[in-house]
């Protein structure tokens, strides 16, 4: 981004102030809405709830609301920044989440960046809330939060860089496998980068039958003779490379069919792109740039580019998710966003695009039908 | 409450669901939009404030946002009933500070109860709030809490209980006074209850110029010879009690000026109004029942009597407090409220009443002029 439009979109940011705030859903202009919303009558509410606390979800803000919560230990493309440089973008996705799906959500970033602090913190505040969106929590220390949130809280608890990143790269590799003519379960998939998205996308792709996927970290391939990994990509080299490739992404990419980069800019040159087998796929989706800049991609001879951003075509973005999978959880008073869920919810996507063309393998952000049929896939 | 109004009330609050939501204060309706508020936009605002986090204040929900905290411990006379019991309450509370201050508050209620935790908790979110409202917070503890809090975040601290009450009662009370042509700083002044609301109600009379208060709790007066007390209840015999009155209510009440209760139900009986001097005072302010029904205290001889109920005249309740101070340490970038500002805030609610009388000694939930005066006095 140029210094100019840095400068004007700060100064837009500074005008703004907030973009989001509260909203009354009841009058209070006499003695009476006092009396029945709060002293005396919001006793009686509050009694009730003290005997039967499952019914906040009917009768309180936990009904429709959903903490976004950050440590900002790994925010955008930007890094370990902390919790004020989180904050313009757990606010933008609370925006999101009230303009798309009607959901009111509340940006919480964290003044912690130590993982049992962070899930001491968000199991305290939780009674408040329906559901927790985790966001731009670095990996491995995200694996365990997520894990022991989703364990000890009885809401749904989701982090949004593995699934809503997992979830929206499946629905537009479904579309870009059909665009190429080429079986997905056959597809050889390269995921470079094995932080909280790479290794959500190779999990959910694996369940979704993907069966060759090699994933790579700064080091190169991950796979079992590696004595360098930490616990979970120790379980990631388990479970993918078949052909137990060693090296970086040059011997990784040769022949495959598809990569997918959730790493760093320009990580994948045309040179790479020339080796891939023929009509191969792109997805470029580190932010705001690329590995690879789409027209270089397409002129290496890629037949379907993706990228995270909005001035290309195919945006791969989280937004087509996370609004409808919470969404979908509240009306449903879903406890546990599961596997299955995330699989259907891949497929609801992909299958909002009637026909996929290179140009066209995901529905657009604009497109009012995402969030319903994202809902929909929530059981 | 009888059943019926109880049964009518629930279901109103079932129907209701939420009292609060969300809003968007920019709109998403375009490409433009989400590239200017999402991403990319949102990383220039994202870098600056993670270099300059001062200026959250000015871009972002820090700005107008108010965090209302509970651990549900002593919530309002219904005792500890925990955080779903806590919730509608501080939901409550919520819609008041929009309807009436447009402060962006919202409620957080905690599944802990231990104060170290707690302090921990609010610490750690803090970052994306612009103040911190506690709430229902048992004494001794709510001391500690608040006074830590207040001294380790930069944001302004208030425990609502404590000094919203204080204010308020001050505030009536410097007009009770005048309708009873009797000298202030000359009361004697009886306080039934020595928790959050008593200790911070004795404190803030003390400031305000009151030589002469007795403060009992279930036990009693306070006194310096009482070996029963805890840290905070000494602290609180050290600096009140100047005749050294022993025993209970009976004899603190002999011949004094005004009855502040913030205790029970039926506390104060008619034959300890009658043994108060000459043109007496009482606030009974417990919850929803008072200490004595006005109609009592009138027949056994006060002549100024106030509640905490809307149905009664002179109706002693924080939120003609909260909605102003929050209001005021907003705007001002108050990061502390001080005790000068507490005085001021009485002053200024006082005043608004021109010419106080026996059923009009503080002015009317629904006065317009209220926030703007308390905030007014923040500095």
């Amino acid at each position: 981004m140029d210094t100019k439009s840095s400068k004007n979109i700060l100064a837009a940011f500074k005008k703004q102030g907030a973009r989001i705030e509260t909203k009354a859903r009841v009058k209070l202009s006499g003695k009476k809405d006092f009396s029945l919303w709060y002293t005396p009558g919001v006793g009686v509410a509050s009694l009730h709830l003290a005997a039967h606390p499952e019914d906040a979800r009917k009768m309180s803000v936990k009904k429709n609301s959903v903490a976004v919560i950050s440590d900002g230990s790994a925010v955008l493309g930007l890094g370990n920044i902390g919790p004020y440089g989180a904050l313009p973008v757990m606010e933008g996705k609370a925006l999101i989440f009230k303009a798309k799906a009607n959901v009111d959500a509340w940006p919480i970033v964290l003044d912690t960046q130590d993982p049992e602090e962070i899930i001491r913190v968000v199991k305290a505040i939780a009674p408040s809330f329906g559901g927790i969106n985790l966001e731009d929590i670095a990996a491995p220390n995200c694996f365990e939060v997520e894990k022991r949130l989703v364990e000890e809280l009885t809401i749904p608890v989701m982090h949004d860089d593995q699934h809503g990143t997992a979830i929206v790269v499946l629905a537009g590799l479904l579309n870009a496998a059909k665009v190429v003519k080429k079986n997905f379960k056959n597809l050889k998939i390269v995921i470079s980068g094995a932080g909280a998205a790479g290794t959500a996308v190779a999990k959910l792709l694996l369940a979704a039958g993907a069966t060759d996927i090699i994933v790579l970290d700064r080091a190169g391939t991950l796979h079992t003779d590696r004595e360098d990994l930490n616990v979970y990509k120790k379980e990631l080299a388990m479970i993918t490379n078949p052909r137990m490739i060693t090296g970086g992404l040059a011997e990784a990419i040769e022949k495959a069919d598809v990569f997918i980069g959730v790493s760093g800019k320009g990580v994948l040159k045309a040179e790479h792109v020339a080796s891939m087998a023929p009509r191969s796929i792109v997805f470029a989706m580190a932010n705001p740039d690329p590995e690879i800049l789409p027209d270089e991609a397409k002129k290496a001879g890629a037949e379907v580019v993706a990228t995270g951003r909005s001035d290309f075509p195919n945006q791969i973005n989280n937004a087509l998710v996370f609004p409808g999978i919470f969404r979908g959880a509240l009306d449903k008073g879903v406890s546990k966003i599961t596997e299955e869920t995330k699989l259907r919810a891949a497929r609801a996507l992909a299958t909002l695009v009637a026909k996929p063309t290179a140009v066209k393998i995901i529905p657009d952000l604009l497109d009012a039908r995402v969030v319903k049929a994202v809902a929909k896939a929530v059981r």
